[in-house]
């Protein structure tokens, strides 16, 4: 058989065991993840020796070795992945949930009922933990679920697959819902996107030419997010302290991911005023500031800002900075310029808070807090599949109750149509 | 300027205008869609005579007569447009409501606040009431929109669109935010569905070959059905009376739309009782009925149902008939055949219901009631934009809520990660 045609059978089987999949009652699909946390815990020994190949691979092929550091596994990541399989136990099951419920005139009880999606599609990169913790994702929330890893971590993930599809083979659940496309060749994975009878849905997780990749070729709905070019406005009224703690917080807590600063506004009635602090603190914790003209009248150290500043996602400790007239000058900004991620306001004004959380329709929009709480885990939704910077379906980050839809169900007692 | 020069600005206009949309308030929006259910009676005459073009020019090219009366225009269809608009001003506005909102152990409270999609383009036939009812619901919820309506409507959606755009811009309102597509050329509509940085969303009203022909030519993402082959399935323990009333509504009260029933699914244990009846009172409306083996047992008159009526969509007063074994059979009978749209249970027994209810996965999931239901009026939607058989961002019958998306807000007070 080719591989386009293994990739067909295995989505086609997808599809039938997401029948399956959708009935299973919330305690049977708690007890397989639970089980399934355990069986890795057990299998640690063989999955170890399975990860060995693909880090001698690496090696071989020169991977750097932040890459082998994020592909390599031992005891007590394997032991976090574990735990993360608990966790995903222990959060609500979506699927069932009525989101509400109302009478019609003629009697008729009408309700949104949470079902699931289907069949997901996850395409990722080196770190072999994401298979682990997408499938237990889409499968808690009912769905059947098709793994395409990076080729880097093939030995990896099939080890760790094989476990999650070993339990579920002993309780009787169908294994062709914990699917992972066992090719590491590119065909393997454009035949996948092209699999839109199969699959309802198809998540990216890793940079952005990947994402790209599966944009261009995918024939089934993708939800992605290209980049996050977050920014903090401080407000003329704003808590200087506070704005000091929230802007080093995303600046530098982790400048290498989405959520971090990356654009500072500033109001120019508090320029004056708050200028040269925060940039002898960010130059103490070697933040390089890039101003416009304004800015750099009260920060002698930075250097002068392009327009391909206000643009960009350093994932780096870089900083643009830009002093605004007001909020509106501030909103223009992030609507000309921002990725529609996060933005952050700080302000001690009670309107001007109020307003930016109206106005500014990014997915995630804060008051007085850092642009790092734009995360599932950090937002309360249990765990996190990935983050959407388009509108449809989802915006921000997602969740479990993400990876379902809602149908209409009706409660009648023999009402015709007149 | 080129027809897609033209369409390219028509579209960057609209997403320029959409971020005004946005933050209109609520009052104003609804001030709008009243002086708008105005203009339109106010110039009834002027849209009259510019139907009649359409009209004339109909006849010349051989419209069918229902073709033509779906075109025409009169006083009474235009005061019934107007008053569609003033039914959408009295809709609670989506725009702002937080859907839910809850607080984390570090005190940031987080929540999700509905927001515009953006800008959604309308791709539609000949029906000129679309023009000013889908505008109505776009404009309502927040976005810009963009009209493609048939070439064979073209003067009486230009007067229509320009009484709207004229109530518009007499209020100080962006114009941009309600655009028609002023070209009959396909050209056109494949420079709109080209427009992905602009539009956010593209909802297809009309016939399956419009929708096949978007879908296949869009970058955009599409919300759409294709068919509705809605099946009833009556219990061993329905109410016979009530579920004859159900079927006979579903199937004849008004046979060409997507709602309605065909196909029927008779538990063996109803057969005998129930059969006889059902093919009598169907075959006194004229309908003709194609079973099974088992059913024709019961129904002499019936013809024998072939594997092309389980999956068709008569659109007319046909209806397939099978009878099953029991609830599974039914089950599997809708999961193979189903088009994910409308089906029925007709029961007295409560667990019957209530599993039907849970393990039916179409968009609308009724017990005894007819299909017929499956309405966004009907539901309590207040008005319906469309109607989507996949999964993602909607599924069933859309209203004002389904244009809307979701942002997180959180109000801290300082708060950073550590």
């Amino acid at each position: 058989m080719s591989i386009t045609e293994k990739v067909r059978e295995i989505a086609a089987n997808a599809r039938q065991a997401s029948l399956e999949m959708a009935r299973i009652p919330t305690g049977v699909k708690n007890d397989m993840l639970l089980k399934m946390a355990a069986g890795l815990e057990k299998d640690t020994p063989h999955i170890i020796a399975e990860n060995r190949l693909d880090l001698e691979a690496g090696e071989q092929k020169g991977l750097s070795a932040a890459m082998l550091d994020r592909l390599m596994l031992d005891e007590k990541r394997i032991k976090g992945i574990a735990d993360a399989l608990r966790e995903v136990a222990a959060l609500p099951d979506p699927v069932g949930e009525v989101t509400k419920m109302w009478k019609r005139p003629n009697e008729l009880m009408v309700g949104k009922m949470r079902i699931p999606l289907g069949v997901i599609g996850i395409i990722y990169e080196a770190r072999p933990n994401v298979t682990a913790d997408a499938a237990a994702l889409c499968l808690k929330a009912g769905n059947a679920v098709i793994l395409r890893g990076g080729s880097e971590a093939i030995h990896s993930n099939l080890a760790i697959a094989g476990v999650l599809q070993g339990v579920m083979g002993n309780m009787g659940l169908p294994t062709a819902a914990l699917a992972l496309i066992p090719f590491t060749e590119r065909e393997g994975v454009l035949e996948m996107l092209k699999q839109e009878e199969s699959i309802d849905l198809i998540i990216p997780r890793g940079g952005e030419s990947l994402i790209r990749f599966v944009v261009e070729n995918s024939r089934i709905p993708v939800i992605k997010h290209y980049k996050g070019v977050c920014h903090c406005f401080v407000d003329a009224q704003a808590d200087f302290a506070k704005a000091e703690a929230i802007i080093v917080n995303a600046k530098t807590q982790r400048p290498g991911v989405c959520n971090a600063l990356e654009t500072l506004l500033i109001h120019k009635d508090a320029a004056a005023a708050f200028i040269p602090r925060i940039a002898a603190t960010l130059a103490g914790l070697k933040v390089e500031l890039r101003g416009d003209d304004e800015f750099r009248k009260y920060a002698q150290g930075a250097k002068p800002a392009t327009e391909e500043d206000w643009q960009a996602e350093y994932l780096d400790l870089i900083l643009a900075c830009r002093v605004v007239d007001d909020m509106d000058g501030a909103i223009a900004h992030i609507n000309r310029y921002g990725s529609l991620h996060t933005e952050v306001i700080v302000t001690g004004d009670y309107s001007n808070a109020q307003r930016f959380i109206r106005e500014v329709n990014s997915s995630c929009v804060l008051v007085n807090a850092s642009t790092r709480f734009a995360d599932g885990g950090q937002l309360g939704l249990g765990a996190e599949i990935g983050i959407s910077t388009t509108k449809l379906h989802s915006f921000g980050p997602m969740g479990l109750e993400d990876l379902t839809t809602t149908k209409f169900i009706v409660y009648g007692d023999g009402q015709i149509r007149s």
